[in-house]
């Protein structure tokens, strides 16, 4: 059966919602997770510098992986149920951040905390070129998608710089924090792959 | 009064956006009731393995509860007080799954959470079979779902498999997971009856 | 300047939209405080039970809110500042349910829960009220909203009974959850005003 | 690539999608930072009235922020990469406001708190002024947004207060509290500017 336009709409639409929805309990359910400092007083608040700062690029990746997957979605044309699999599969890596964020606010300075982050961002990077090819495949060769990911420069930079990053957590955390912040330089720019 | 297309679709749209508002914050708030690691180590996070497992399996279980709703949704016609109803009842058992989750996570090893686990399972599906009636029902017999629900051997085997994990609780906690597992298997492949 | 159609569509649309969060996110963080059982034993699990119940009849509320919400909002025409703010402040009370669910749940033989938890009940009743002639104001005397509202005998009959509910737990916490009952019995058939 | 309607139309309503289900998720996450009273009495509810004004107060702020926002989203034409991160450093403010509220409410006569939560009035301000120039950049100079912001006392003053409730928080928490009220009161009555 051959979608007609409105159909196709309410067929993307949902997706889009769901994972919408996914997306913003996700960023603000991070928030909750910072600590009330203990004491009314600035020095408190200080000792809770490190966990708003891991908030902050955590942040950052959520804004960026909804950005990428805002324009992913919006250039898809068919939902079918490998799509839907490969966008749970992606949220599911996602939905990790929060407490992963929440336990190197806690430890910063170990190497597993920074090391699971990292690879987490590994798997969430596979989970989306998954999600990409399942789109492809669903669209058909002469697709939006298939025609622009030729480019794709930025996910496969990303994903080797998350590799490293889990790599090299086991030398220092802090040169995963600064790879970390790398990524989210190279992602700041939005990709003008689907922007048309 | 007949409604007109667009009024039907806001009618089918608001449930929908409702229920899929509900669907992403279950999906998320669990990951939040994994508990952060207490040390930085991975030992620490190998102890938290179990809650992850079973973490894993919840997320999968509410994507197939999605998947199958938007499915459901998609195919009604009509939304009356009987199908509001229905939803929020589906909808009550589903969320019982994060709690039920974090308790599996803490006691994986007894009996009560497994077999309360596989009893709310037994629930969700009883009242996802109350809904597609009450979704029949608005939409009288020509419905799209009545012409496809003859075929439900899905439903009908996970709610039997839900049931027997129940009581196998009893005699071991690992056979109730291993029969989750099968009705996650089941249903991976999704619910082509409303896919058209 | 006359909105057209799909003004008015949008213009309702994220009000509605908004609300729909909200109460998705306040019917699903009641779930999150049912506190885990401590053991994994059915005995642990029944001194949960009172929880539960209050849960089941809090999430009835929320279900019968968020019903009448949808009914109302269908009828109406113009979203005002007024409109807004009415809304807002209707969501504020029904935003202390799940507190108030958490700590009925641990002190349910106590008579200032049941009676506070009435009292929330009268204030999202007068909050309703007030939605409903703020909806009137805005879209005029021929208003859908105001020809229906003569009828509204199920709203004063619950802002009654939630009246009647909180001045009486001071006798009986438990005369206060018989006629929270019997507000949300009322309800269940939901309303047939708006739903031509 | 000229957006034809239904393109900008999707657009702009994902973007206003996503941000009513942070602002949906931040404003009722609020709530479940309220601690639940521990004893079942009425003195124990008295000592968490303090936090039960401040969350008043925070719930009053994320409305007027939706509101403004809603408005100002409804003005907006085009959505380009700037406008997504301006949005997102807005939400990023606004999600800091929840562990405040409960921050305040546990140490509200402390200095520290109220004037962070006045820096953060402060930065979410600046993040809606950088949000309307993103927007106006956006669609050009003959914008409905730039048109109308000509007149945007409301927003300069209320800047200046949040400005001033920081630095005299030194000398009393409860200055910063009145002028808090005064900016609420200010945005109570709506932005007339893009309602047209």
């Amino acid at each position: 059966m051959m979608p007609t336009g409105s159909q196709q709409e309410s067929e993307t639409g949902r997706l889009e919602a769901f994972s919408d929805g996914v997306f913003a309990v996700i960023i603000t359910i991070m928030a909750l997770e910072l600590k009330v400092p203990e004491e009314g007083t600035f020095a408190s608040l200080r000792e809770r510098l490190p966990a708003l700062l891991i908030y902050i690029l955590s942040f950052t990746f959520i804004g960026i992986w909804w950005n990428n997957h805002h324009h992913l979605l919006r250039a898809a044309r068919r939902i079918t149920a490998g799509v839907m699999w490969a966008n749970l599969h992606l949220l599911f890596w996602l939905s990790l951040i929060p407490v992963l964020t929440e336990w190197i606010g806690e430890h910063y300075e170990d190497h597993a905390p920074a090391a699971t982050y990292g690879f987490v961002g590994v798997g969430a990077a596979v989970a989306f070129t998954i999600l990409v090819r399942a789109i492809i495949r669903a669209d058909g060769s002469s697709s939006l998608v298939a025609e622009a990911i030729g480019r794709d420069s930025k996910g496969t930079a990303s994903l080797a710089i998350y590799a490293a990053a889990t790599a090299l957590a086991f030398v220092s955390p802090w040169i995963s924090y600064a790879l970390f912040v790398a990524v989210a330089v190279i992602w700041f720019v939005p990709d003008r792959r689907f922007a048309g």
